[in-house]
This record gives C-alpha cells, structure tokens and sequence, in this order.
C-alpha cells in the first residue's frame, strides 16, 4: 500500500509491522464525513492485516495535528442534517472502539492542534505522545452528549480522575503538553525536536514483540480499564 | 439571597448561575454539628435552582479552609454521643452525595488547613485547587470507618490509585499543595496570588455552557469514575 | 524471630509491628523457585501474626532491588518444565493476592533494579517508594500472559491510566525513578539518601494505628480500587 493522494490521510508501511497514516488534509487538517471512509478502510486494514503490530497516527500539516469539520459540530435539534451527523458520529464511534480492540498498538504522535475528532481520536488510540512546545489539545465539548456511549471521552476520568476529567471537558479552554501530561491525558510531553525519534524507536520496539503476545496485553489492559461497554 | 452573618456559611449570588460559598467560623473555621443544617440549606438551594450552574466553596478565615468539631472525631465505641454523631455523619455523608450528583459544578479553592471534614467536602465537590503555598490538605484518618459507605474519601482511589490513597489515608501527615498536585488530590496548585482569579475565571467560563450539557457531562463522568452506590 | 542465613530472604522485627523483609541473594538478588517457600513463610507469617502492623521490603545487594529467574521466564511451549514453572507462577500469584489482601500494610522500598518477580512484588505491595537515582523498574512483560489472572500488573491501569500501563508493558525498556513517579508507578521518587529515612518515618507513623483501622481502611480502598478477582 503506497502513500495516498495528498488531501487525504496518507497510509505508508514502514515495514510489514510498521504503519504510519498521516492526516494530509491542508491547511487545516480538518476533518470532514468524507474522510470517515478513509479512516475506515485504515481501521480495517489494520484489523486483517497478519502482519501489522503498530501504527502511528501523526499530521503532514503545520500548526495541525486535526481538528473538525462544522458538520459534526452542527446541533442535533438545530440542524436539518441531523440524521446524516448522527449517523457519521455513530460510525466514528464505531471506528474508534474498533482501534481500540484492535490486536495493533496504535500510538497518536501529537503537534499541533487536536481538537474535536481530533482529540477523539487520539484518546481512542492505545498511547498518546506530545510535542511540549507544539501541541494544543481542546475536547469536544458536546462530544458527550453527541457521541453514543459517550464515546473515547468515557475512559478520560479512567485516565485523570473525575476532578481533572469534568476540568477538561467543561472548563479549560486549551491543554498544552505540559498540563497534558501532568494530567495523564498523554503519555509523556517531549520536546519538539525529539518527538519524531521517541515515536519512531518506540514503534520499532513494539515491533519486536509477538503479534499475539501485543493482543493478549491489550486484552488484560482493556479489561482492567476501559468501562465495559468498550469490552 | 445574601451573605448571611458572620460565623455561618455565607451564601452569595455573584450572578443567577455562579454562586459562591464561604466559610465564615472563626478563628478556625471549625465545622460542627450546627453546620449541617447550614449545608444542607445551601445544597438543597443548589439543587431545586434552575439557573444555578457553578458553585464555589472558599474560605474568608486566614489559614483555615475549613476543619472539624471534635465531636466528629469521637471515637463511637468511647462515647455517649454516638447515635448523634453517627447520625450528623450520616446527614453529612448524604449532602456530599448530593454535592456529586447536582447538575451544579462545584469548585473547592483551597486556602488554609482542610482537614477532616474540610477534606471529605472538597473530595465531594467536582473539582479542587489547591494554593500552592498554603494550602494543607489532611484526612480524616479514621473517617473511612465512620463515614457509611466509605464517603468521599472512596474516591481517593480513583483519584490517585491504590498505592497513593493508602498513604494519605494512614501515612502522610499534611498533604501541601504541590504534593495534592502531583498526587491527583487537587486538579491543580495554583500560586497563592493568583488561586482567586484563576477560579473566577473558570467559574464564568462554565456558566457560558448551558445548565442540560453541564448535568449531562457530569453523568457521563460519574457513571465511568464513582463507585456503583454514588451513582 | 532472627535475621536469617545471607542467601535468602532476611526477616527483622524491628519491633513487635514493624517488620523488614530484606532480599539478601548475591550477587543479583535473583528470585528463583527455592525462593517460593520462603517469601510463602513470610506472608503466612504477617498473616496469623496479631502484632504486625507494617512489613517494608527492601535490598541488601547493591544494585538490585529483586530480579528473576530465567526458569520462570522460559516460556511454557517451548519448555519441558511448563509444569513446574506454571505451579511456581501459581504459588507466587497467591502469595502476591494475600500479601495484598492481609492486615498488614506493605512497602517497597526500591533501590536497584526491579524487574519481573521484583516488579510483579512491588506491585503487589501496598505502597511504592523509589530510590531517585538508583531505581531502575522494568516490567516482566511476558508475565501478563502467564500470570494467572493477569497478577499485580493488572492493577498497572488502574494505577496509571490505559495508555501509561500499555506503555510500560510493551514499550518503555526500563523506568527510572522520576518516571516511575511521573507515571504512578511508585508513590513518589525519593533522593537515595533520603530513602531509607522516609520509608523508616512513614512505617514507624503507621504503626500509630490500630491494626483494626488498618484492616478497615485497606479493605476500603481495595474495594474501590482492584480488579474484583482480588477483592
């Protein structure tokens, strides 16, 4: 599989076990219901492909790692659309819950904004890394309330504690990579310039694993976390 | 509603949706049986209000946030008292259950000693910061026996794991505000001089979500943080 | 009862309460299947003794808190001694879930590197200090599939969060103090030279306690914390 056509997300194998989908939507990398069936086919390929052991979710554009199309933003009772963004939350829900059972460690390699399906899609994803000096993370306010069974949100108080988790989704404004980490919302907070080869020599290491050995870890993790509708 | 006389629990309307909350005892802020009735006034109001979407508890008395009567601390088994300290406790236990449940965002801000029923309020409360210099947070260590169903402090663990809840709950001493940071006690230790308008500002920001999305978020949270019988 | 022989696990009543269990096995503090027994005697020891109110177990081998046997990380299809290494993870297993579930609070206090059995231990323990500058942790990480029940690191999610446990199970090589702090691995990170004092502080302020308040606040937090295999 070769890289796509740039305005789109971009699929490379680095190696068999190694894939990396790169959001190249300019300028803003914003995501639209046009690209649910991009991010689909990826999920899917990931989740039939023997070989793959990671995949890394990172952004071509600058200033962006990816933000959110109006559609999605449009309220429900305040929307003629509201059948079609109801139905496209639902099938993102559906995507992200299947990244997250996926025998792949997927690891979100943030710089720039996450905002919206953005950040929904980095708490769907196994391990989130952030650049200190570029990252700026802001959650979907009404994610909540829109997204069936409350979506990648339910697992923030898991990830925070409840205090920190209702901050974030009702109150901060924007979340930079120190308070991010601080918080737990990623993993770590690493400086700008090294962020590429932390991500890259971890992705390498999971590699080294047994492809069956990553999913029994991720299913006792799964089980001892994630609330059970996720299960 | 007014600020009610000095050594009660003054009530202040800042504005239909934001309300402010101060213990007023002094000298030491020392909660006791009288109080609770005080509380439950304040809380009731919170609840049957429709425009109420932000409440904060602080502190007008230097050094103290707020403490506990020693009647509170008598040991059942070496007191007369004990059906009626039982009995405040379970009055106590059942407003702080309340506090959680409200579709009112309470806020502690942390100045001062908070101690024993001090801290069982701020665990209650959706969110906490701390004053990094003086705030000094301690818990009520024989609280988990007294209080039913484990109280607030049942949280502790969801807060900040396994490891660290046992510590504050039968080693640590005193708690200051950078440690309550890094231990998940409070969201944040803010600088003394700023602890006030950091809250204020929050306060206002949560009062520009409407009042359905602030219950519907704080569920959503409890429902994937608190244990099944404060649901 | 007395320190025992060098070579094997050192038992010290400090006093009738405070007990010290010291890995005594040069040159690297290797934990092996003789080493069952023994470990098995200590915990049946803290279990029926009616003083014992604190255990710490901490290293008498520079450079080494607890390491393992490669007995016990052959793997089971590809071993004639499945049996024997299965029984042994089992035995080990049980001992871990009592030392968790007796009266008695423990402590590790790590020094040196922590990995597999060691690790598995100081999971198992109530609480986790770390040497800041000598600790190094590193996870067993084929132990989740081996584990019956997935052992103390199923309890790593709930101690820092899906994306942090995953981490260290499948990526992180090794995990220094201040990490270990960062991630809520260990309680807190604390200067080497401080150590032995603020684990020795904080035993002794434990056994201020009644066992009775003990027992109840560790079945508190247990129920509101661990895995319900554990409970």
């Amino acid at each position: 599989m070769a890289a796509q056509d740039e305005g789109s997300i971009g699929l490379v194998q680095v190696s068999d076990a190694y894939w990396r989908a790169t959001f190249d939507l300019p300028p803003l990398n914003i995501f639209g219901p046009p690209n649910i069936p991009q991010l689909d086919e990826i999920v899917s390929s990931l989740e039939s492909d023997t070989c793959a052991k990671v995949v890394v979710f990172d952004s071509a554009v600058d200033g962006f790692f990816l933000t959110t199309h109006d559609d999605f933003l449009a309220k429900p009772e305040g929307s003629a659309r509201f059948p079609a963004v109801r139905s496209g939350l639902q099938a993102l829900s559906d995507i992200f819950a299947r990244l997250s059972k996926a025998s792949v460690v997927s690891i979100s390699s943030i710089r720039g904004r996450a905002t919206g399906v953005g950040s929904e899609l980095a708490l769907a994803t196994d391990m989130r890394f952030a650049s200190r000096e570029k990252a700026v993370l802001s959650l979907w306010k009404v994610g909540t309330a829109l997204v069936p069974g409350g979506g990648p949100m339910a697992s923030l108080p898991r990830l925070m504690g409840r205090g920190r988790a209702l901050e974030l989704l009702i109150g901060a404004d924007e979340v930079n990579g120190d308070m991010a980490e601080l918080y737990g919302y990623v993993n770590r907070s690493v400086p700008d310039d090294q962020l590429d080869g932390f991500v890259d020599a971890l992705a390498r290491g999971i590699c080294s694993f047994e492809k069956q050995a990553i999913a029994e870890i991720k299913r006792t993790i799964r089980l001892n976390s994630l609330p059970f509708f996720s299960g």
